[in-house]
């Protein structure tokens, strides 16, 4: 049994760390900071976690005794607090988008703050990362777009034929935070549809980064969508090939591609016969399904991705990146099925 | 570990009984019944659920061998399964109304369904017939307003003060099932508030059945509306005072009451201080939580009650059943919080 | 044609005055004032208003020169503005609470503001108060709840043979104005019901003052819940008769005596024939649909009212006020139906 | 005034189509048909309509005597009853596809139909071919997807130096029809994103058709998702470059190039500096909004267009080219902007 931290426990992410470690076997949490709701019961915030003592803590990170740190905190939050927490021997998963980058200057670029806390640390995409996030002090948990998008894209990407990846991705309100804002007001974004950061979206650099690393040369595009939803995210991806590939690319050679890749995974579910991705299949789990796997007559392939934005795209990850680097069952308290309806 | 059937498992109660059961320590699906979707698997009825190897079957009933048959079949159907059932010495937990009527005459007269298989049955409310359940050959699972409304009534009724009982109920739309209707389809129920059955909902009978027990002079009435929600029911239960009452009924009294009559229950919550109830706090679990003990300057008293009406409202409790009657222990799979948000 | 200023122009109900005015044929919108957005045009705060040379102004309020002003001011604010106007000749009508009290001390109580600028004002609701409203000079609009709950109840309250009226009313999100807060977050409040001020809110004031002068002795309780609805209030008004009462009262009575009471009115349609009333019919529209008329077996009452809580429920029935006091044709701008679905 | 028959009237778009008509000053609809509704009156189809007088006739086609009759009837039935009105010097608005062709051929490989009532046709969209729907007889009102999707794309089409344009659409439910399915049941599609016939749907065609007649080179993709709105169309184009491309296209190239284009349209708006086009902004109303104008760094370049697929995709265009073919103010009717919030 280890015992875990998480630091800035007020939001979602943190009311999902704690909806999911509230049944795991092997670690339990021993403290949660928040500085705003310092000496509140969590079911003051998180209405529908009754029956844990714990104490929302305005503690110093300095006195934070645990095996493991979640940190939930804001992007440049993060890198002030996590040195020291490594310094003190003790793990840290990284909500924010502090460590995401391996070139500091493209984080400095997209996020305009300056790095202070470089350090490294291991991109916890457990599918791509696995034998790193085993020996890893840091994981730097990855964003919920480009957790979709990367894991609809690499085994097609990989094969060195594709010209341009165009994700077209709707996400649920939930992604926004647990602060309301005049987007996420209800009257608002109900019954409405609203691109935003077309071309321009942080998570854009993210999914870039990573693709390019199976095929430097390969062109990436991003927009995301508010849509009237909770929680998910549809990664629509379209791809485009290379000019001069000769293959004959149909369905079943994507459907055999991405099951041979992903087929010792126990959160990727690949979807044949046209099934389409659901969100409510994923709804509250750990799970990202992937399909369609259709090509249209102008050549477009089209993979799309559903997960739920605050378990595989945040909190759940973290728990597997977790249970990876302890060496626990990979699955232990991420059992759950979506919730559908 | 016993061996369960589900007769009808392709609704969303039979879907929510799956995703229960697959976590359960001592409980085992090995049958699933569907004339419609005879020989597919799990996963094309119910996407969330994938790594099932159960086919439906169109199985006859005779030859179900199980410890514990779920019957999640449609009032009337019920009644003719049933018997054969437990002639063979098996259990049942039936989801329909057929057996929660202790006068048949009531039964068929609100059904409209002449009864031909009558048994003795328990009503299968744990927080009130938990001793009765525990010697169960046959429970009748409640309805889901039932469930809701009685929960938030029975403490103040059984002080048989009350003159009059009011429940103006709240419900998603998965209360109405799988197959899709006018009443059901997005652009009519998304952005409405439809009041149904005002005077006239079934469940208006099962629930006076009920409290009439404890008070048999209590007026009940019932008004459901369809809201658009996938899940939950609130019920906003307006409560009167005969008139010779003399007790001051305040907050801190009906707190006390409430937290008294429910101390010992595994999946009911108090809720005090102005924390009112939401379904996003319940949502996908088995939890009933009970709030609001506010009194107006007429005298009304208003409790209001928040389950989701898949799981309190029908599987979870139907779990529950299964767990008392086999002396499980009562939260087994359903420990799960509920996903806010 | 007249000339007409909006006081608080970048509202929700300063949008519709915008949206219906735009078509009237003898009112023409020359002012819009509002602090926070002086000099942006009307299309950056109203994204549908796209023709309009109109720019909001931080005009002093003594430098306006109108026929007519529609304050669309907070609570409090108004009582500030309005005597000035009145002062200057100018007639107002305003959509805050200041005055639609006949007691000041009523509003002082449940405002928690203490009223410094009385005057006489008519309470404008045209179906009962029509002749006082085409002398006015003030015409204090009714609230949004008020509109649907008084129309409800008061054909059958002025028969003096009712104990007592209790409204549980679910209103749209829109009802809290154009500022977000932590209830009207999208994945706080979509997918759930949450009741509020249950047994206090101020509209349970205005409603009791309007039904008292009907019937003195009937008691009024009010219980208002969000619904994740954009648009819309549904009050569904639960009756009971006095004990004494001896007329059998029936469904077909209750049609006959609501459409006798509203036939001459061009706004309030009587749904007859079991027809529910339904947001969609109404939205967007000044129509106010009363239904239901259905009597339970203990004796209880059920009227159902539909209206546009931003339309009937405010802007649409302050235009209709305008519309009388300056003996314009009453549907002039206001004659598009609802808009289903 | 001419005198109106709209024939299948009891569908969303006959809905739409009696509630713009019945502020029409120039039309007045004098006979509706429906074999289903027979003999009722309109409000029992379409409750927010409440005047009209008009019962649903099941009239024989060659019976009806009108200056112009709207077929708002299945694809496949518009070709049996439009040929004998015509001939008998009757106008039509057809609202399905079975005109929208100019190559039949292509309409049979589409729609699956032989096609059986071949006539000379006008594609209804004024923005394009208004000189051709002042003459004709015949106008094929375009598809819902087609009308967004071509008004996003076509001005810089026209410039012959895009290579390939990728519509990724987001539409309401109400697309689907006044009849329910599983697809549109609100368990299943609230809270969830659907992409459907993701690379094969007819609209494809429809669209393809006419980008390709002002560049024959340019290929067309098209990827439709239900999204839980009841009204409306977001059509997100992202559009590439042909290779050998030399100009800069900026932002500012394409606000300039698409409100030239658009310059003298009654219900096209263009938006600019960062406006991003809302549903809210257009819905219920016959504009359509168009914004976005940015291009990322690979040079992809991102047009996005708002309408309601009821009005500018269906009813609304319709009456506009009534308006058209009948000398009428083309804004007859259709004045009034889109309902926010």
């Amino acid at each position: 049994m280890i015992n875990v931290a998480i630091i800035g426990a007020s939001g979602y992410t943190g009311g999902e760390l704690l909806r999911f470690l509230s049944n795991h076997s092997e670690a339990e949490v021993t403290t949660i900071t928040s500085r705003q709701h310092e000496g509140k019961e969590v079911y003051k915030i998180h209405p529908h976690i009754r029956n844990s003592d714990l104490i929302f803590e305005n503690k110093q990170h300095s006195k934070i005794d645990a095996d493991l740190v979640f940190t939930a905190t804001p992007h440049g939050a993060s890198m002030k607090i996590i040195p020291n927490l490594l310094d003190a021997g003790i793990k840290v998963i990284d909500l924010s988008g502090d460590y995401r980058y391996d070139d500091i200057t493209v984080y400095e670029k997209w996020y305009g703050i300056k790095h202070t806390g470089e350090f490294d640390a291991v991109y916890g995409l457990p599918e791509l990362y696995r034998d790193d996030i085993k020996k890893a002090n840091l994981v730097a948990n990855p964003g919920c777009f480009p957790t979709g998008s990367i894991l609809a894209s690499t085994p097609i990407v990989t094969k060195k034929m594709i010209d341009r990846v165009v994700i077209d991705a709707k996400s649920g309100v939930s992604g926004t935070g647990v602060n309301p804002n005049s987007l996420t007001h209800f009257p608002v974004c109900s019954d409405n549809v609203v691109p935003y950061k077309v071309t321009n979206h942080r998570h854009m650099s993210e999914i870039s980064q990573e693709l390019n690393k199976f095929d430097k040369d390969v062109k990436v595009s991003f927009t995301p969508h508010l849509v009237p939803v909770i929680r998910g995210i549809i990664s629509t991806v379209h791809i485009f090939l290379k000019n001069d590939v000769k293959e004959n690319i149909a369905t079943s050679y994507l459907e055999k591609l991405y099951q041979n890749a992903y087929k010792d995974e126990p959160f990727v579910e690949i979807l044949t016969d046209g099934e389409m991705p659901h969100l409510s299949a994923v709804r509250g789990s750990n799970f990202a399904h992937i399909g369609c796997f259709e090509v249209d007559n102008t050549g477009r392939i089209v993979i799309v991705s559903a997960i739920d934005n605050l378990v595989k795209g945040a909190s759940g990850q973290a728990i597997h990146n977790m249970n990876i680097m302890f060496g626990f069952n990979e699955i232990n308290s991420l059992e759950s099925w979506g919730m559908h309806p």
